[in-house]
């Protein structure tokens, strides 16, 4: 785990530090909409998406920078998601990462075009030659980022998110609409090494299953979190499912069964990856990361 | 321009159909977010943005459908924009095109996501095999899309516009917004054309030049309109620049001035298309239809 943390950290910094040349500030009046996109995305963050990016693209000996460049995209499109997330009309959130979220710091229509700002240089990010030589392994890379981060996905799932306050969904209701929340980008992120590397159809549905199942711990541990977890720790307001009366897995499941539950979706999660090797080994540990981390 | 305006109509109806086919209501419980996609992008409109795609495409001889598939995905950028400027913390707008802006029709929420999911999808259909076979021309147009869209076109125009209220701007600083906010669309709408059609450098040039005089052109116009035209003529609430306090061409150059100003900038678009032949005719007519539109 030692090794793994180390691996994170090095590409959280190096990611961090591309995000910080992508997103310049210009020099015209309209400089505060930059200080805002890059408020909202150069505040740290443990940058999991991206590092899934490299992990996966390790198995596929893909250049360092071309994954790096899709996490950096990734990573706009995650951090755009939480600026409009946070949003008054949305989950009306003053605090993220320990900090005033983007409309508090600056405004809502700041935050509203910021967020469209960072999803738009996502895509552009994508279609750079810096993403892959190879242009149809960028198309590629947008049109699977599209499908991810949009109406059939995250967006989607946020719209469900939104609906369901003080309904109690079921278990299959909350696992559709958590998949499609944070599952869809998670699962683009281990993807996106098999798009970056060609890989045939054999590996890239392995990496899927894996993603499958990961997204779903990871979104386990992102509940026990809310649950048992304080606002210090967690950088954000806890206890906010509860509050708004919405269904989880741990308000399903009960928090031990939850616990569980996530232990055998990061065993499950890695036994798809039994055709890669040692190569594979920092996906692994990510597995038994993403349900161990406390914030 | 009879024959234009029987073009227009043909195009905005396959266009319309088009983006019926690429925005399908699921069957989950986010059909809702789906049904507000729709709602803010089939209601009509003219289109004007997916004409020009095809107008320019005619140029190079490029499949029809390619044109209109880029002009569906630009269809998707205008109307998201729409959505987002008329939310309360933008522009604050109840009625545009004549019926209750999104957010007044379903609710903030349901608004802000429906502009991302549209944007989101619009970068989706631009990377489908349907908006071109060539990958390269594919992830040209995301990125030429993405640039005209992002922090330095659109998004970036409306932050300066949203500044400039109660700022008295001079003439180069409401030709640098207006060139973002609109003129950088409209430029990717001509420029498309050239994209699509693998076009040398100098026609590409030609039709940028032509964008840009047009886009200015177009922006004056609907400075005039929002003078001088009436809610019920123009579909949304008219003198807002006025009550905003806001500098437009009309408040710098005054009606006169700026009516023959937009005719200067007509002539002189369509005088950079003079290395085509009447092959370029709808491009001629729709720069001296943008200046004498009523809505």
């Amino acid at each position: 785990m030692a090794d793994l943390q180390k691996a994170m950290a090095e590409n959280a910094r190096a990611v961090g530090e591309l995000l910080d040349r992508l997103l310049k500030v210009g020099d015209g009046r309209e400089a505060r909409l930059m200080e805002a996109m890059r408020y909202s995305s150069l505040g740290g963050g443990k940058r999991i998406r991206p590092f899934m990016v490299s992990a996966s693209a390790r198995l596929f000996a893909v250049a360092e920078s071309c994954a790096q460049h899709v996490g950096a995209a990734i990573e706009m499109v995650h951090c755009y998601s939480l600026v409009h997330d946070d949003l008054p009309a949305m989950d009306d959130d003053d605090l993220r990462r320990g900090q005033p979220t983007c409309h508090i710091r600056f405004d809502e229509a700041t935050a509203i075009l910021a967020g469209d700002a960072l999803l738009t240089r996502a895509f552009e990010v994508l279609a750079e030659p810096a993403a892959h030589p190879d242009p149809f392994v960028r198309s590629q890379l947008v049109l699977a980022l599209a499908k991810a981060a949009g109406a059939e996905g995250m967006v989607g799932g946020q719209m469900l998110d939104l609906m369901a306050e003080n309904e109690r969904l079921n278990m299959p209701e909350v696992t559709r609409l958590q998949r499609m929340k944070t599952g869809a980008l998670i699962a683009f992120s281990c993807e996106a090494g098999a798009i970056l590397g060609k890989a045939a159809e054999p590996a890239r549905h392995a990496l899927k299953a894996y993603a499958h199942d990961l997204g779903l711990a990871f979104q386990i541990a992102d509940d026990l979190l809310d649950v048992e977890g304080t606002a210090a720790e967690v950088g954000k307001k806890t206890g906010k499912d509860a509050d708004a009366g919405k269904a989880t897995f741990v308000s399903l499941l009960g928090v031990d069964r939850a616990r569980s539950q996530a232990q055998i979706l990061a065993d499950q999660a890695c036994r798809h990856l039994e055709m890669f090797d040692e190569k594979a080994d920092y996906l692994k540990e990510l597995a038994r990361f993403v349900i161990s981390r406390r914030m």
